[in-house]
């Protein structure tokens, strides 16, 4: 890849996280604000059904239907399925339409601060996260890499280049400016990374970036019945990307008994009591911390 | 009223609101926690498909549903209308079971604190108030009457005696177990300070009250199709109960321009960026601050 022809930029994916849907909708109502001289961006509010009933989802969640195979499946036909379908043709099977850059904009209830979630190692990828990691103390990078990109459900399955970004805490259904100027920042920064990159230009950055590597899903303390029995313990809420020590509280139950880490190693936890997540049996995720070279 | 038989501790009337929904399964898994010796306690978990679905209501804002034109209109009968005459029954009509005091627990992702909502003004929840804010500096009493019992639409139209409790800032669909806790001691203490009245020993208190009385709604800026052009402005998010002045921000625009505070008097805004109130069309509520005698 030695030219970026086309970026897209795309919000709504889950109704409910409000700041990438309005942001969408300032950057299609303000294109200027999105143009830059060598590439064209297009931006799409990826669930739009969703978004007016200020839900994550009408039928199921949009960013786990991009699986190849569901992808190819005629038979599947609810609302988000046949979402995806379209989001695909629309991003990558129109030639002349195809996105060389894909940017999804959602948010957690979780800290994520400003989060770049990678699905893959590509050097551009890794570079630009590290050039925004550099430029702003709040950019977190967590990679959830695949075995293979079919094995990929979310947006970002569709092109090798761009990524995520999870910005919080934010509860779903609202608008925190603070957080959408920063998001739009954010936004502003990877486009001009991208326009200097085009043209050959690619600031120097940092030869290493702090990566925290998915490791594991953690779930509530549930009863054989599948009713949760516990909360998040006060000393980690908030804490996501701050080291989890052996024997540091994990849970508390609603009986005020504190549930320890009990694992063999520190771990980084992320995605802490994300509300969206409580279907998905889900209180945080594990992460591994490591510098890399790039 | 010189005896309380029964009270009712109300939660999940808004099934995505879990602090109050899994307080009531703690409380009807324990119930020694909520009995009282000169007391009966009950439980109600008042929205039980909203809570499962992780959704405020089905079909219609069931904190809504109780107009007691609504309850004797035998041609309502969406889900929340139905459950709104099931709840009257249960508490109301039922001569054998009727509840003297009804708690009903919400949250809010403005930072309202520990919120005690008056309906009305009956000394007794006036009292109950003031000694609930003199022993926890978290409590605020915001007074939103009715101009009769008629036109109340709320859960606690059903009683004189008893209040709603608002408590937040925490998103929808989770569970923060300090909030959780704080809740859970200020059940204690209302039910302590009933347990007191049926022995003729109510607490001593301040002969004064600070009130928070309801002046009005505010929405956000629209456009004339009815978009949302602006937010909460940062200056003001999370400041509830704090003096908003004339000239002070009160929203910036998705273009960045600042929306001022153009009243001609100070107004104390309360129920700030509220997720649930974008549909209601409330940005906010403004209140007039007030020292009351009791």
């Amino acid at each position: 890849m030695n030219q970026i022809n086309r970026v897209a930029i795309v919000g709504g994916t889950h109704g409910n996280e409000f700041t990438g849907a309005y942001l969408i909708q300032k950057f299609a109502q303000f294109p200027d604000l999105i143009t830059r001289q060598s590439f064209e961006t297009v931006t799409l509010l990826a669930n739009p059904n969703a978004f007016v009933a200020g839900r994550r989802y009408v039928e199921k969640d949009l960013n786990r239907c991009f699986l190849k195979q569901d992808l190819q499946d005629p038979t599947l036909n609810s609302y988000e399925e046949l979402q995806a379908k379209s989001i695909q043709h629309t991003l990558v099977s129109n030639r002349e339409q195809q996105a060389d850059f894909i940017l999804d904009l959602h948010s957690s209830t979780a800290n994520m601060g400003l989060t770049i979630i990678l699905v893959n190692s590509h050097p551009l990828n890794l570079k630009l996260a590290a050039y925004l990691s550099q430029i702003n103390p709040l950019v977190r990078v967590y990679r959830c890499s695949f075995k293979s990109i079919e094995e990929n459900p979310f947006v970002n399955s569709l092109c090798e280049l761009g990524f995520a970004i999870e910005v919080g805490p934010i509860a779903q259904g609202l608008l925190n400016a603070r957080l959408f100027q920063q998001t739009e920042e954010l936004v502003y920064a990877i486009l001009n990374y991208l326009e200097q990159f085009n043209q050959n230009g690619i600031p120097s950055t940092n030869e290493t970036l702090i990566l925290y590597d998915h490791l594991s899903v953690v779930d509530y303390p549930k009863q054989p019945d599948g009713k949760i029995f516990g909360m998040i313990h006060p000393e980690l809420q908030d804490k996501d990307y701050q080291a989890l020590n052996p024997g540091y509280p994990m849970f508390i139950t609603f009986e005020d008994k504190t549930i320890y880490y009990e694992g063999a190693s520190t771990v980084w936890p992320i995605f802490i009591n994300e509300a969206a997540y409580y279907e998905k049996g889900i209180a945080m995720c594990f992460t591994q911390r490591q510098q890399i070279n790039i």
